[in-house]
């Protein structure tokens, strides 16, 4: 076997087996495969595919590249969530304690932010004292001990993706269905949890633009933890603006306590609820939707998943008093507020009219406002302001008037801030009349829809 | 500019323009460009292709990375020939003394052999004290002296295209035809004749393997070079079986002055006059084909010719004793001999078959034949014995008893013999009924082709 042919075989169009695509993936993580022959065979890939079966062979070869997680020392079900990536997307921050508190391990290894999408491990770096890099075996401890613990990674998972992934970046083939599964899924499945709830974001702001390519992703992936004997369950959820109000790592732990606390926005709760309640199907603690749903709002109503939480940033080295009192959390020095008028302006909207409809955003943009404004990376070494960021006071489909505050950017750079207000402006489309709403939750993807194909 | 967003708009089908195209032919020359991201620009070129204006700026910015070879110190108008490589190809020892015999100035920088194709320096070197590596100064005299000189590239020409081909070699990305074009014509542009006339070779030996992908790529070449302001014409030729009746170096050096003395195999004698006859018209020193015709047969006959291949080889300090007593060249130790009988027991023909005609072959086996022999480079590194090749004593269409000899073997070891043996059999595919002849000469493409279209 040698690397060329199978470069070839893919460029003509060829289905690679087992013992080719381990060539690939291992040759290329040991370095014996150059970056330019694994550079065309991505390219090859990306214009000729791959079918379920070649995914799902590159996925294990890129899961067992590096360290498996072993959690069989912690006890039950563990059931992990893994989310595409989008803007304001805190769900991790209120599904974990909710689930904590329920009796559900979840033992999450978790990402930082890469560009307009933000990572869990920033936000809660934002929690004073707050430890993200803990051992092993004492992250395996305090999921027996509270249920909870979220930690960056520190094994070596999959670093054959972490390889690809890289080579990817730099060669224009990252937007091809079967790289981006594998990478995902090889991860979750390296991470060693018994099932996996993914959440497909979907729209503006996420990789996948529409529902047909998003349910493509879905079942891709699906097929592929259903392959490894792993319960898998995706939730193709909206992204065509931001998840909740605020967008920015201490904004939105904010926002994630409010949440717990009762004080919800609307759509982050009808996602974080969707999730939650398909983990604790997955973790057979729930019989039926129903069942899991008013557990959920139980947790929240009775304050246990509040405690949970305030119990969880404890145990990993947090002041728990910034939980109770969200008021503590440092801010950023200045604000800007930006009001329908600005919108207007921008559009040329007629002057006679005074009432406009928030019809459409580019999300994606919004990220980039946050970025901007100093609260994401660039690149990988990039350091980012925890305090700064938007929160939205109008979402999609509300009205707006010449003076109605559609947001507040938050940051320490004046000069930042006047470059995001016009990126924040020119995101948004207006309209005259009142627009149909998109939903938030558009489909569910389990075993059973793939059986049906 | 950013290479990424370059790899992105080719990956996208997108038309690439002027400056976008010198920047990766620099970068990646210069090294400011990794391998990887011309790996992937030049597979997402594989599938999307370039237009001729693309394929036209890519050739111009390869010819333009290095030196361009000034032929100015030469009297008259200087014609190259390029060949796009095929097996017992020899044209070059035939064409090159006729024309200088006919006053045509002929200064060709020559390559080496790689693969199933061989070099015509390296088959100059068959001849002792032949010498390939001379100074430009010295060469440039030796044409305004005798009209004639072939040597090994020394001039730094379109290093662009060394360092792509090397990569292409590798990813599989070599079987593109504005690739191919650009780099041929780079070559062809930066050596610097005024004319150039190309033999794109079709058949089982050659790249192009269909008259439709020659034609293809001899009309992009055409199209280049007129671009270029080089009157260009190429001939399409038949490849699916060896040129003439030799392949191996000195077996071709010694056929090469056979026709040169007019005992020329027809095939070959064909390819050789038509080439040599568009060289002399694009010259300038005939009017019409039929008199270009004339004058070649001329020379042929009136010893001309090899008059001028003698004064060639010494020129270069060879021995002209060779050419005039053929049977001083080194001998390979060994030979085998192979019948009909050979030919027919590998194929299972009915034992009551005694008769059957050569219907095709695998021509690109049969230059492996003679790699195996010793004759070839595996490898740019690879060391070639030139006395070892092989003999056709039978062509395509030709009838074949069970005692007929249909080639010799030369070699100096027996165990490879047998192997290559083994492998000639095997490449021939025999008939009952009496085959159609390949034509010799497919196609005749000009610039009035192209105005065609």
């Amino acid at each position: 076997m040698n690397t060329y042919d199978l470069i070839m075989k893919k460029r003509n169009g060829g289905i690679l087996d087992q013992e080719e695509i381990s060539y690939m993936v291992n040759g290329f993580t040991n370095g014996e495969i150059p970056d330019y022959q694994m550079a065309a065979f991505l390219m090859a890939v990306y214009f000729k595919g791959m079918n379920h079966e070649e995914t799902t062979m590159l996925t294990m070869a890129m899961a067992d590249s590096g360290e498996r997680l072993d959690l069989s020392q912690i006890d039950g079900i563990k059931v992990d969530k893994h989310s595409t990536g989008g803007v304001g997307d805190k769900t991790s921050l209120i599904i974990g304690p909710i689930l904590a508190s329920l009796d559900v391990p979840v033992a999450k290894m978790s990402g930082r932010g890469l560009g307009h999408t933000g990572g869990t491990i920033d936000k809660l770096e934002g929690i004073p004292g707050f430890q993200t890099s803990i051992e092993e075996s004492r992250f395996i401890q305090q999921v027996n001990d509270i249920k909870l613990s979220i930690v960056g990674q520190t094994a070596n998972l999959a670093p054959a993706d972490k390889k690809i992934y890289a080579l990817r970046d730099v060669t224009a083939t990252v937007d091809n269905v079967s790289l981006i599964a594998a990478s995902i899924m090889s991860k979750k499945l390296a991470a060693g949890a018994d099932a996996i709830v993914l959440d497909v974001k979907v729209g503006s702001g996420a990789f996948m633009k529409t529902v047909e390519d998003a349910r493509l992703l879905a079942k891709t992936m699906v097929a592929i933890g259903t392959l490894a004997g792993r319960e898998t369950i995706a939730v193709l959820t909206d992204m065509n603006e931001p998840l909740g109000n605020a967008v920015g790592n201490i904004l939105e732990v904010k926002e994630a306590i409010a949440c717990l606390k009762g004080y919800g926005e609307q759509r982050l709760m009808e996602v974080s609820k969707t999730l939650a309640s398909y983990m604790l199907l997955a973790g057979k603690k729930a019989k039926d939707l129903e069942t899991a749903n008013q557990m959920i709002m139980n947790a929240i109503t009775s304050g246990r998943a509040l405690d949970k939480m305030k119990e969880f940033v404890q145990a990993q080295g947090g002041d728990a008093s910034y939980i109770t009192c969200e008021e503590k959390f440092e801010k950023a020095k200045f604000t800007v507020e930006i009001y329908g008028r600005d919108l207007m302006q921008s559009k040329e909207i007629a002057a006679n009219q005074t009432k406009v409809y928030l019809n459409c955003c580019n999300n994606q943009e919004i990220g980039m406002v946050s970025l901007i404004l100093g609260g994401g990376r660039q690149t990988k070494d990039s350091t980012i302001d925890l305090t700064v960021g938007l929160e939205l006071k109008k979402h999609l489909g509300d009205w707006v008037e010449m003076d109605t505050c559609v947001a507040v950017l938050y940051g320490n750079d004046m000069e930042k801030m006047q470059e995001a207000k016009k990126r924040f402006v020119c995101a948004y489309e207006l309209t005259q009349d009142k627009p149909e709403h998109n939903p938030i939750i558009y489909e569910i993807i389990t075993k059973s829809d793939l059986e049906n194909e």
